[in-house]
């Protein structure tokens, strides 16, 4: 078991218009993705994993002129590991609107010569897996092994399941929702306030006028990074440390400052994770993102009966939630679930006991990569003729 | 049971300097505060009302010239009300660092001239308690029958059963926590991240430059907005239910904006909350209780033990939590019992099953309203010569 090494993103083209759900279209754009080993002859073994908020194409490995760089699902995906790269062909794929490769607000309109901006069109997950499908045609894939993936990414499994049923054997769902609550929906809206009232942010048109809306990104990086932590392991971590205490290691030292500096831990960690996001992500992708997620409920169509959504749907579903994840919370999980046994769809599901909140779903916990391997196990043994692979 | 009726704040100025814990002091400041019902000859029927984030002085009735600017626990606090102010001589007074009325960031710093801004000092639940106690000697009581308040103002009665063990009879701390979590301090550090980034800030010194940080202010009081609501009240309140298909009251007429603008009943009550808080509060004020809040915390200057830290308190005590909130959840509330049980202190201990979440100890819940109407009834059983009141 090792990393999958050196990568390299390829991208690819698309001249025809792509029909969005908001009732426009994008024209004219590119796709970058990655791939990691080797797709059969039957083009049997291939697994697609879509990525959440801040994640891209780049799911394995590390790049030659970046070593440092490695992909956000590298624990999951590689050689040996749970999705393993010896046995299958798996393809990770930077959603368009991304700030990563993949046609976004900062690109140029072709239709004006100037960046998108605040003219690049809301995507929703559908728009996304529309997308995602159009490359599967290109690289030849009818139909995926699995299509996999986490939060949002997870969304989009669960999106491919009922829109190209007939497109995927297998649908891995791990710590999502089929719908967000009042509650998610609220703090992506703190999240989208911070960042539309920031000055530099300029209606979406900050691209031309040499701004960043770093302000405003950093206070909605911020908030939502607490909601991706558990308070239990919150506690655990900074409790209420205080910076100081901590970096002179006396404990007498622990006076409070008095002022709106960092006295406690918790801060100063958020605070730098804000400042980071702030400086690599762009603030349109940020707004579309969240969008995208407040927007998906396949189940809106039907009434919102899920069951009814669902009722098309061929593949087989593996769906995991962790115990302590307050963002999408077991209960949601456990909704899909129900939703597919009523449809006597094949389902495993695992509530894993973790206590890492919804990050979990990116960390190295035994058991969670312990089922998703065992699980992985059981789609190879039903490829046919698996050893040609 | 009726309302107070027309009440009238009044003011009390001290000119002796208040030493403040960050080792500074304030020298010169005036206390607003109001009184509802008859301080008895023996002086041993008053009753404090503190105060939690966003409230002030103004506990109950009417003013003549705003008759709809009702007292914020006008529900508690009247003739034949829980706190029955035919029984008893009850005091709100607004806290230092408010604006309200007491001396706070905005009015004049007396050594410039000019608004004190961002060198009015650090406050902490300490300090307040300090003030009140100046306020109670100048008013000639000695001993509280009660000191009692919810969240931050939960917090204040407990500083007065530790700082003044003989001053108090008895203590109520309603939905509140012996001290902030590394989460609670984390949103409160992303309000007031929020706010400190707003160009319109201006460093705390905003009242000359004729600009209000509103923007920073809404999104700090969104995302502590959404602390105070409970998830499942939030998700029957507003659900997923969209803006415009309520307005109409069209099913059918229900399709996503694909904008930033108003998409959920949720996004449209947060924002509106937030509009209104920022063209109200005060932007210094707000950092300041928030700090306030951060640094609270009496057990530790006893290395952490709660039970330390409230032994040499005298009061009988009623604790009261609710089922649902999870800003200061009931674990926080059990942990104050249990330090007092420890201590052999007197303990009522009530955990309400209600749904609304932290803002529950506003509200009207009939058997949080029981609970605190029978917990008076026996304050007032003992009090001596209760005829002469």
């Amino acid at each position: 078991m090792g990393s999958i090494g050196i990568v390299a993103p390829t991208t690819m083209h698309f001249a025809e218009p792509l029909p969005l759900q908001s009732g426009t279209q994008l024209g004219d754009y590119t796709l970058m993705y990655e791939t990691y080993g080797t797709l059969n002859a039957e083009r049997s073994n291939a697994v697609l994993i879509c990525h959440a908020l801040n994640a891209s194409h780049h799911v394995a490995g590390t790049y030659a002129d970046a070593p440092k760089n490695i992909g956000w699902w590298d624990n999951m995906v590689g050689p040996g590991k749970p999705v393993d790269t010896d046995r299958f062909f798996v393809i990770g794929v930077n959603n368009l609107g991304s700030c990563f490769g993949s046609t976004g607000p900062m690109h140029v309109n072709p239709a004006t010569g100037k960046p998108y901006g605040a003219a690049f069109p809301l995507m929703t997950v559908e728009d996304w897996v529309s997308a995602q499908a159009r490359l599967a045609d290109r690289l030849g894939i009818d139909q995926f092994a699995a299509v996999m993936g986490g939060s949002l990414g997870g969304m989009q499994a669960l999106s491919w399941s009922i829109r190209f049923p007939e497109r995927l054997r297998h649908c891995i769902v791990i710590a999502s929702t089929p719908k967000l609550s009042a509650q998610n929906i609220a703090f992506n809206d703190v999240a989208r306030q911070a960042i539309l009232t920031d000055p530099d942010y300029h209606g979406g048109d900050f691209y031309e006028r040499g701004t960043v809306p770093k302000n405003g990104l950093k206070v909605a990086r911020m908030v939502g990074h607490i909601t991706y932590l558990s308070n239990d392991d919150m506690a655990e971590k900074f409790g209420r440390k205080l910076r100081d205490a901590a970096e002179t290691g006396i404990a007498g030292r622990s006076d409070y400052k008095f002022d709106f500096g960092v006295d406690f831990e918790i801060e100063s960690y958020l605070r730098y994770q804000g400042d980071k996001f702030s400086q690599y992500f762009d603030a349109n992708t940020y707004l579309l993102i969240t969008k995208a997620l407040d927007y998906f409920d396949p189940a809106r169509e039907h009434g919102g009966d899920l069951t009814r959504a669902l009722a098309g749907t061929r593949a087989q579903f593996l769906v995991a939630s962790f115990s302590t994840d307050w963002r999408f919370s077991p209960e949601r999980s456990r909704e899909i679930v129900e939703a597919l046994v009523s449809n006597r769809r094949q389902v495993t599901y695992a509530e894993i006991d973790a206590p890492h909140g919804h990050d979990a779903f990116l960390l190295d916990d035994p058991r969670y990569m312990g089922v998703v391997r065992a699980y992985y196990d059981r789609i190879w043994e039903q490829i046919p003729a698996q050893e040609a692979a």
